[in-house]
């Protein structure tokens, strides 16, 4: 079955929004609840590995569920995604990601509108930044090759793994972190830093492409794996 | 295979008596263990998650495992389910959610009748009722289009995730609401506040109802989407 | 492809150690590492039921991957199980489970040899036990008819669960009780204890027995069931 | 699809760098975020089994995901690896490996190179990698003969259960933990208790090589197994 093309937009506007929404939302849960921040993160993490399973698998069949610009990007570079459809996907996933946000400080109780003050710079950062999406692309684009149906699951657990073993906590999204400076909680970033986020993000995006592409390419299959599994 | 009514009937309570026991139980486990209250809530999610996938496996294809009275009046106003059915299930559901309070009491030595004192209400908690309500019902209609078997799956994990982000910790359910009414502990509510509760989560369902009906219905297909997953 | 029964018997005796391995020897780790008992639990509940999901798949096929005297008790009343295969099935377990608790201290440079002192008596933790091996046999009996290939993960998540919901961290399992009662640590119990426990456990049993019968049997179909998931 | 040699040897380096950077580097961050050993332990094994699970889906297909050496040791020995193969294997691996360290330590700002000081060693710990690598070899070669496609949530899992049920929080893998030993950090190992662990390892493999191998012998069926599950 095909999905037109304003279902598919507001796929992507609600995955992102309800991914924001988690993202922010139980941030804010457990930084409240805790005085141990890796509690905290633990409280922030086993949410949004859950919460992407389940969008991705609920929504992925209509638009693709990407919820990420750089996602969206690589479809495009592959052909995959028209241009047209590639914009207006990332445009609706900032918007998506911003109503996120807005939906979580509503529920708890907080000024809607709020800017960021969480410092999130320098060169640990960026290389955190681009290796999670490095690590996501590649969990993307392999996983389609090697078991599609799983990429629900694969998605949400190497998100889970990717929040605590790169030192920025993983944004991996352009959209979300541009909705998550707009949140000073939890899960926020400083404006400012999110260019910075965006350049690393984009640049780890690419060399997964780059690298899948040539890992997937037809082998020459002189010789030939014995061991299957 | 069919199951005939009191099979249906008998499976819907004890369900949901099963699944209170372990909301209500966890909490208590929970709470008297740690004085951090994020370790409290991470030690009563993962239980409610956990069991809901074993639960909904178990009795799914008896009764449609329900446990919820929304999800019973999304079916009915669905004609996926009769009225007379409908009632006599929800019926079931408190009843057996009722159930559940009490065996948890008696389990942790505790009174078994109790009246909960835990304030839960306004707009933010109303708002994050509704949301974590709309999120479910999302969750069960598209789900048993996208990917039927996943459902067991599909709602443990969306439950993990609105313990979290939604500033309610996600009743998201009024049988459940009315038992935890009768509990003064870690899951407790306050039974004045349960009628806005259930207010709040009959609008998000019926309003996910609207919206899976959109996003599922027969499109134009004018514009096939080129990237299937 | 079937097993020898010298096959089926190691396989009984070795998951069984490599269960109670994992129960007692997490439950000293987390102990010695955390103040907060709550995460303690955590630290006990996630390995066991990872590890359950491990055992019951590699070694289901072989032996059937009890692990566990009610459950040999069970299909031998069912006549699944002959009665000579029950008892060598039980033998090894308690034999595999002293092991384990064994083998965990070794491994944690403690006293081989101890006998636990924890109390866990009385009614609540009495009926904490029927009920968490009433849930356990469900799980096992519905299962098996639901999704048989989904077994390792339904044990696996409700004892995930059961160690929360119930007021006796859900030993549900005699071979675990008396092999739990040669260690004084954190899943220790009092030797005395471990009657009352298997009582109510095989109590529990037996009731699950009958009620999954019933739920099971053929029904008169009058009414068929419109909402299949 | 078969993949050529290098490709082949990319991925067992790409894999285990992966790998090896979740280990060191959600170490840091759990072990900066707590002053709970036992939390930042969870915050270790999360993201460690989650990562395990994708990077052995993904690259399973490419290069049979050993990304370690022991593994790789035993696929010579059943002769399902050449062994000019395995030695390359293992080359990349510790490769691999020292790369993923050095990674986790660009990301959070540390000096790169790195000398471990934690001490690990003595009759417990080296029972405690011979019994964790036994279990991960046996989990490996019983898993891929009853249920091959869940390989990488088998191997996952049991390696989250093993860093809590083993005193040694389960390295079970000689190039991890070479690679470790250049890392003072919550992952470390002093690089003078390496050998040992490396020889306890070695042990457990090979005894579990020669326990899968009996138990799944052809066997004489004399007395079939009459309990399929």
């Amino acid at each position: 079955m095909t999905y037109d093309r304003s279902r598919r937009l507001v796929a992507e506007g609600l995955g992102t929004a309800m991914l924001v929404a988690t993202v922010v939302g139980s941030g804010i849960m457990a930084d409240r609840l805790s005085d141990d921040t890796a509690v905290s993160l633990l409280g922030n993490t086993i949410p949004t590995g859950a919460m992407l399973v389940v969008l991705i698998t609920l929504l992925g069949p209509i638009s693709g569920a990407h919820f990420n610009p750089v996602v969206s990007l690589v479809f495009a570079l592959r052909r995959q995604l028209t241009v047209a459809d590639a914009g207006a996907y990332i445009a609706m996933q900032v918007l998506g990601g911003v109503a996120g946000t807005l939906i979580a400080h509503a529920m708890f109780d907080l000024p809607l509108f709020q800017v960021a003050t969480t410092v999130r710079t320098g060169l640990g950062q960026w290389l955190a930044e681009a290796i999670a999406t490095f690590g996501l692309l590649l969990t993307i684009l392999l996983g389609l090759k090697m078991r599609g149906e799983a990429i629900p699951w694969l998605v949400g657990l190497y998100i889970t793994a990717a929040y605590w073993f790169t030192a920025s906590t993983s944004f991996a999204n352009p959209a979300v972190a541009i909705a998550r400076a707009l949140s000073d909680t939890f899960a926020g970033i400083r404006p400012i830093d999110v260019p910075g986020f965006i350049v690393a993000e984009s640049a780890g995006a690419l060399l997964a492409m780059v690298l899948a592409g040539w890992l997937l390419a037809e082998s020459s299959s002189a010789q030939p794996s014995e061991h299957p599994p």
